[in-house]
């Protein structure tokens, strides 16, 4: 199997990730990347980790290339894939948007959110959700849709919202969660989090040696961790920013409910459970924390788990990298399930160590 | 006035910011610093920053130059500075301990989180609590015992207690948080927090490009911050460890009491008139977010407040430098009140700007 | 005495050092700083770690108050120092100006490196060089100007010229140093070097976790150092950018004479009689080599010595802060020279130590 | 084909990256990893970004199953790896040491220079010198008994004459390089470079933020790089550490024969030639240096080339990762040529973008 694939927006640090993972993948040929900045410049000058392993330029987000494409992923900001993905899944091929569009699927919340209309509601109906361990249905549906030649459309989750989900998700799924108070989400990203624009925040000058809170109350991941978790109304969401490159952790404070286990052990056991099939998720053992360093580079996420017994409060840790299972490689591994592809194929599992 | 002055457990990082700021310090004359483990190396040598200023030479920690000082500061692990401080109190000095033995006031809550028993429960009751902002009337208290000739003591507050509780006292005190509910502080810290001994944790090779939470459910700063706030069994505390040398920022969840108001502005106000006479902490206007590299080197700490009104919490983060206003720098501040001097002298409160 | 100072250009790195550095100064008024792209901003809201410290905001380079100080910082790109200095000093005022405009004797060599002529050949004669260590007369000459109302001028040295000739000009001021034989200096700078302007070369997530060199074989301080060292034609520079904010160490390797001594401590002490009345310069003992950090935030320079008898290579590295012995602080100390002030007056000598 | 693999000194950094690479490889089987001071610990609890990847844990060195093992790589320090290599080549196994003793050709320059005799001075005649690109033909010789059954030793390149000689060697070799003058290389490492141990040296709060030259005119890769270039006596080695974990970069500073020609274009044109059928290493074009963020965690070099023409001097600037081409994955580069597979076999050639 050959899957001609076009990246949209790829001279970015999510987009330039999945020309990474899209050369190396045995199924993918890539075809064609994107960026109306840098159209004519070869993708080995401007990121020259790159030199001598493609010959590959960048291109105007209209490349005539991406029309032939079986699978185009979308690494634009939001609006942008909005307006080019009804195109692609309407001549047949399948859109992996790792944009914020096809993620909330209330177009009022998006619009109240992202202060703009959503214009492609019908297309919205349509999208699989792109967190696999939690939303296997969505992905299975698409690739049938696939299959039958109908095209298909995936809106990858957010960082913030992978990381917080996954660690999140299996307590607030077996009950374990009180109903009706508030769950408390602090995060930290690296400063790829921030994007490649330069900017005074992204100054090294500024970010190194400096922590900071940003988006307090006002994170547009809010409403998508409240949707995948079924929380409406009810995320403290602050997201921090520390010096490093890649790595994103999620600390998140779930009130257990008054019939729950206070055992941090049967919590975990449980998780443990949950995640039994996942090729990318790992439950750490009682006592220990994850480190993003430990799945930098990778499709992987590492979850800590903890219980405050004197408050009835469990506190989950996740911990991926932000460009990995937060963007570039989770989009692959939902290519991958589209394609009914084993969904680890290409993707790594093992972090660079030190 | 001339305060012979000696820090014993001068080599570890907090020790070290105490001697670089008593030789600042107009009115200490450093006499004496001690390290049990480098007694007989020259402080210049193990530090090469001070080469040129200083010809001190750390001495064993029963050094008897500590018996003549007018003041001694505890840079010791905690138990050690419980056997030291009578000793110096009894005969009429002034101790200013950066240990955790003397911050917390019942000694039973001391041995349930430090696992050995209080054996100075007399002296506890004297010590006040080294956070001038929120305890002025303890460190008056501290200023006229010296002046009687009867010798004080001060247990300063913990790192994290102090950005936590300066972030969230006004609005505890002021009667804007909820009874009862859990009150959520995460918070980071750079590298220097986690101690000078060499160990798989501080290797740069590990800390570097990487983030953690530790601790977890099981910091010893929660009884103290719960102390502090007059908020028992309602604490959920995360510390992350970053990558940075100096910084600390908590970010503080105060679920809002059903009658407090929801404008942040008015909050900020409130909390700009509670800090209007404090020369160390700033409350950062509507919007503005709180950098831990605006307050390295200084005693200053700097919060900032937002509210997630959908949910009634009171977002308040604070940031310090854990060495600075979180050990060595609040430890003068404190000596400077003992001894009825200007709070800031001798103290830096314009950071390195980048 | 009160000095009403100002800084033109203040909102870059070494223009916000010097504003750091001249607030502290217990004889300068600082009234004036100047941006033209910050024109109306306070300091404080760009640069936050000066909240509370001082209520100064960025006016335009021709802001009047300029025009009624005694003492000017120039800290503005060459040709635009050119172009501002004539006008302070021909009223009697005092310029100490951080760009290159008159740091070159000859206006032919400026021509050739900086592309553009020297239109200010009169005013060059009479510029003092800022290095102090090495150039007292010339300081006194200004400072005698100065005293006669005639005004002065102070071209400060660059940073990489600073620390270079530091380490190397005893050696080659005292016949150590083979003659016409090159010399090669490998320096690195701290990404601060690299202005405040963000840039991909300044964006954290490049400049993070990668070494390169940078102006190979073309850089401009090349000739500079050529002029303070007296070795016309002989220099290969190469500059190279860390993962850090501050900080330049430079390693020159000076081929030794045929009759000098390959004695490394007898090099050393050499060195310490050189610069035996120096307040800022320390020469380390055998085997000790300069760390930058120990210089951070200082105007000190370290400089470590080391012979290798087999090539007859005398390696000389001296470690400096670029924004401080570099820059702003060598800047206010040539001020107070200039003066007849102590020269270490307002300056930092003890590094934060960690 | 399926080879049987041991590591002996895996725990270290690059021991724990040639466990990475061994794990990817799709022809070695590996089935002992070794160290004595964390035998009976799983891979994965000490470096948990194996979590779920491998099974394997520590053994002791002396785990009978490395006798089984038709490969063996040793990471242990030197003189460990002369007591462990006869008796795997005895049998007919493979050894890719990567420790200092089978790198210097003479026993006595060894000895000068590691103060302890060398004691298999006839195994070390047979050994082949690990730098592929530089010695092919002592790879194809070690192949060659590999294939006899005879069994065969490598001695790997250390990391700074990996870069070194990959930068310099196309010109001395090409007779561009003058005789008898002397070579000046100032190279860069990250900390991994310092080893996994806990020393003050690697504590973050001493390696962040700061430069330092160390090993001047002692490092042991002193005689290693004289040997491979050709070039005893004449060089000057400086070593430096930079707060950054992976990378190297070495400057080397060659002077031009009076008749070798002084554009730099030709001489790059030549190096390309030189290289042409290099996997793994990239001469860039003119006015373009290396970057070591674009070789993290591959097999790759970049080689910069600039001429100071003035002096008459050739700058060729180097970059690789320590770890990578500087250890592990030139190990693996080694181990594939000697079982005549690709040579990149298993090998990353992209690095991580950001």
């Amino acid at each position: 199997m050959s899957i001609k694939c076009g990246i949209v927006g790829a001279a970015g640090f999510a987009g330039v990730e999945l020309i990474r993972v899209a050369l190396r993948h045995p199924e993918f040929e890539l075809v064609a990347v994107t960026s109306n900045e840098l159209a004519g410049t070869p993708v080995a000058k401007e990121y020259p980790g790159f030199t001598g392993a493609t010959d590959l330029v960048f291109a105007k987000h209209d490349d005539p290339a991406i029309d032939e494409c079986d699978l185009v992923f979308l690494a634009v900001p939001h609006t942008a894939a909005m307006a080019m993905a009804p195109k692609i899944v309407n001549r047949g091929g399948v859109v992996v948007d790792i944009s914020a569009d096809f993620r909330l699927k209330d177009p009022a919340v998006y619009e109240q959110w992202y202060k703009v209309p959503h214009t492609q509601t019908e297309l919205l109906k349509r999208a699989a959700f792109g967190l696999p361990e939690l939303f296997p249905d969505d992905l299975a549906r698409a690739a049938q849709e696939r299959a039958q030649g109908k095209g298909a459309l995936v809106g990858c989750a957010g960082c913030y919202p992978t990381a917080t989900s996954l660690a999140a998700a299996p307590a607030v799924r077996m009950g374990l969660v009180a109903d009706n108070a508030p769950v408390v989400v602090d995060a930290i990203s690296g400063v790829t989090g921030a994007g490649k624009k330069a900017t005074a925040r992204t100054h090294f000058c500024f970010a190194d040696e400096n922590l900071e809170a940003y988006g307090v109350a006002t994170h547009r991941h809010t409403p998508e961790i409240e949707q995948i978790l079924g929380i409406p109304g009810r995320l403290v969401f602050t997201p921090h920013l520390a010096p490093l490159n890649r790595g994103l952790l999620s600390t998140v404070n779930l009130p257990l409910a008054a019939d729950a286990t206070r055992d941090a052990q049967e919590i975990i056991e449980q998780y443990k459970r949950y995640y039994q099939d996942s090729t990318f998720v790992t439950v750490l053992d009682k006592g220990v924390m994850p480190k993003t360093s430990s799945v930098v580079g990778t499709n992987c996420a590492h979850i800590g788990l903890a219980v405050n017994e004197r408050v009835g409060m469990l506190i989950a840790v996740g911990a991926i990298d932000n460009l990995g299972k937060g963007a570039a490689d989770q989009a692959v591994q939902c290519a991958n399930i589209v394609w009914g592809l084993p969904e680890n194929l290409g993707l790594d599992t093992v972090a660079v160590p030190v």
